[in-house]
């Protein structure tokens, strides 16, 4: 059949991130604890910006048979703009692939 | 000059999610918010799971010249083991590029 060629379940990845020019306190002080972690062996002075940021992976299965990757990236995009992220603070990228 | 093909300038993706066998509230919450966003135009019930982890963007900048990609995610799995991740709990995984 033509329809099994179209797939019904996809994984998403939003991945959201204060923008650069936000202030980012958490990645600051992970910064701090990795430049000053010298117990035992390692150390990694060379690390010069930390920033910390959320990923959501989503599983959507059973939508609509000639849904396509980048329809569902159309939709997701919607929901990562209302509820995902604050778009005023945060930026996001989106990772569609078929399961 | 040979040198110069060295990079001396990478960024790490850390991506940190809790184990598949424990449960996470902050996922599920956000399920419901989103099976449940019906304003206005778009709804989205074929999603059939969230899972919410953390993303830590690391820039390595002088490093010593020969480091190459492999070396430099070895390095960040030790701390991603130490510092990053809670093993017991969660899993990571890293990607390294070079800049």
């Amino acid at each position: 059949m033509a329809e099994s060629e179209f797939k019904t379940k996809f994984r998403a990845k939003v991945t959201v991130m204060f923008r650069k020019s936000i202030l980012d306190p958490q990645g600051a002080a992970v910064e701090r604890a990795l430049k000053s972690h010298t117990a035992g062996d390692i150390s990694f002075p060379e690390i010069s910006s930390v920033r910390v940021g959320k990923v959501i992976e989503l599983t959507i299965d059973g939508i609509d048979a000639g849904a396509d990757a980048g329809s569902v990236e159309e939709k997701i995009k919607i929901l990562a703009d209302r509820i995902l992220a604050n778009p005023v603070m945060e930026e996001y990228t989106v990772a569609v692939e078929p399961l």
